[in-house]
């Protein structure tokens, strides 16, 4: 095992009705809230309603900026630091699912800093101070409830970067898994997809004696593996909810890479995916993370042999690890098939013309300085147009 | 699932040479801190003058207070809130296991509190503020250390009593899990015990649809079975400390047992062990649990099927619920026998005269007003005296 801080600051508020006490919730913290969302589905929900009405009763005032995107865009956070700081905001409360999030902390952090805040995600400058950011969980996917990290695209520069801070973990994060019930099918899909690789990315390393968050990482898979398919077939299973909302907090809080090299690659890859064409990161994950386990796996068979057996339940003889290997990978693109997601690039209308493009930017290569991406095999960007290839 | 709150902010600060950096994780907080420990065994493995140096080189002024025993007592906590105001001390840095935590955080809330700190105990009062604690820990056990809770013993009443509060969780909990390799063979049996036990506390539930935390449950149990023999046989495995180290943490921060209705019945009936008889606390949780256990099944042979198999390993018929049952709860008879622990009250030197008194003690009957312990089944004078006599 190797040395690791963890911390994970951030108040789990979880279970029916629990949204409607945000107002008291936040009125220790904060004395104006930026009530930051996005298209509008929590006006049609009635959402939006009740959390104003809570925040009136609480007599917590407010200023509000809807509008952000999948994807969340880099301008409309650069709006909301101006708005914040005309209106002497102190707390960001972000009602909805990771790119309201990811925009929330864009914001929180850019009120507090003196440049442009893209600085951050283009330098990795290290950040003194943030506003604190509270959420309301709308999708459960990216995890942005409980980690201190954020990633935005630069719409004029087609780029999609990430950062991390500790200070951008929420202060506070409620969860009533009934708001996830009126969920479109592929948003569950790429949510379930995007919490699964966050777990991935943790579990799959070459660090060796990491034997309680091996365990931690695959029980937190077979959770969502196995409550996925309930949802899907019944939208309002609240139990089957529960462990799907819970499982994605988990898989990204930090808990279950503690102690480990950490991965990354197929997040990165992605990246590039969503800022050229615009893919739901969960898609373009489920495309690409069996592709990379195929490019990947020999150089570390043991540790697919165990993902294969105690992941995917593969029941094979052990003196075939290649056998085991293939059907573990089999068995999970067939799990992302069951759940709707795309198994190629094709379908998901990207073609051969920009991979290279996109591999030289996703290693930095393009910028003059080559960074191979991955933890437990370092890709270069011949690796990664590669695994684009694969995965066509 | 039930509704719940998960708010565990200790920064774990894991690995070799860890404790060295205390002075510097500490300067932020405090410009003087009491420096709380126990009987003296942090100065003979050197620990004692490593933190001096750390805290002198970061300029982090301090005073002293040693001599926290076992079952931590009331009279010193209370001379050790004195000191505190008497010198102004702004953090409690407790080195050492539960007890010295436990006793750390009793003296952090009485300097807040203008009454006796017993109140806290005895009545249950919420209170309003603590000082910091910090942890350097040298005993993997008590899970004190990303806890809000402490227990201490009454000696002139013979009473032991635990408290929790959010406010008592600690700033951060420094672990290498170097410093436990000279911990006699008996404490690593009573620690791993002790940290079995705080998952079974959250493990064995009435309340359906937790699968999440029934997966880490088991986990964090069979990563603990697996990994104390190894460092029974070698005291200098890091790789294998590491795991118990870590597992102990998990499995008191209040993750594991997030939205179930918990139990805690052997820590009741056990702490009434203790206050009378001094004996370990995980010797007489190693002795109670089994017995607690062939009491109770019968009232959700389901949940004690579950453990039998996936804690346990056993693989019967399941047309047989009772014989996997019985099987389950004799292997862990088995593993604490085979990590030194006694079998029975009888080797703990307890017989049957004073059982009833516990009893009734325990359940708070002999106050006038019966409270039952234990959640998956509820555990009135009568039943506590039943396992007890179980257990002789």
């Amino acid at each position: 095992m190797e040395n690791f801080e963890f911390y994970s600051p951030a108040r789990l508020i979880f279970g029916k009705g629990t949204e409607n006490t945000i107002g008291q919730q936040l009125k220790p913290y904060a004395k104006k809230v930026l009530l930051h969302y996005g298209g509008g589905s929590i006006k049609k929900t009635g959402l939006y309603d009740r959390v104003v009405a809570s925040l009136n009763e609480a007599g917590v005032a407010f200023v509000e900026l809807g509008g952000v995107q999948p994807n969340p865009r880099l301008k409309l956070a650069q709006e909301g630091i101006d708005l914040c700081r005309r209106e002497n905001v102190d707390l960001i409360l972000a009602v909805g699912g990771g790119s309201v999030i990811d925009s929330a902390k864009c914001i929180a952090m850019g009120v507090c800093y003196d440049g442009d805040v893209w600085d951050m995600y283009q330098q990795g400058k290290a950040i003194e101070k943030a506003l604190p950011v509270a959420v309301i969980l709308t999708i459960p996917a990216a995890g942005s409830e409980a980690s201190g990290d954020t990633v935005i695209t630069n719409e004029d520069k087609a780029l999609k970067y990430g950062y991390g801070s500790p200070k951008l973990r929420p202060l506070m994060s409620v969860m009533n898994p009934e708001l996830f019930y009126t969920l479109p099918k592929n948003q569950v899909a790429n949510g379930v997809t995007d919490m699964m690789s966050h777990v991935f990315e943790r579990y799959f390393t070459n660090t060796k004696s990491v034997e309680l968050t091996d365990g931690l990482c695959e029980t937190v898979l077979r959770t969502i593996m196995h409550n996925a398919p309930r949802v899907l077939k019944n939208a309002e299973d609240y139990d089957a909810w529960c462990e799907i909302g819970f499982a994605g907090t988990v898989a990204h809080n930090g808990l279950v890479g503690c102690g480990r090299a950490q991965d990354w690659g197929c997040h990165n890859m992605e990246h590039e995916l969503s800022a050229i064409y615009d893919v739901a990161h969960g898609a373009g994950l489920a495309v690409l993370t069996p592709a990379w386990m195929t490019y990947v796996w020999k150089d570390n068979p043991e540790m697919f042999v165990q993902f294969a057996v105690k992941v995917m339940g593969v029941d094979g003889s052990y003196r075939e690890p290649e056998a085991i290997i293939t059907e573990g990978i089999e068995k999970l693109r067939a799990f992302f098939t069951a759940i709707g997601q795309p198994a190629t690039l094709t379908e998901l209308g990207i073609g051969e013309d920009r991979l290279e493009e996109m591999a030289r930017k996703a290693t930095h290569e393009c910028f003059g300085k080559e960074q191979p991406i991955g933890g437990l095999k370092k890709l270069y960007w011949q690796d990664v147009l590669a695994i684009y290839k694969l995965a066509l």
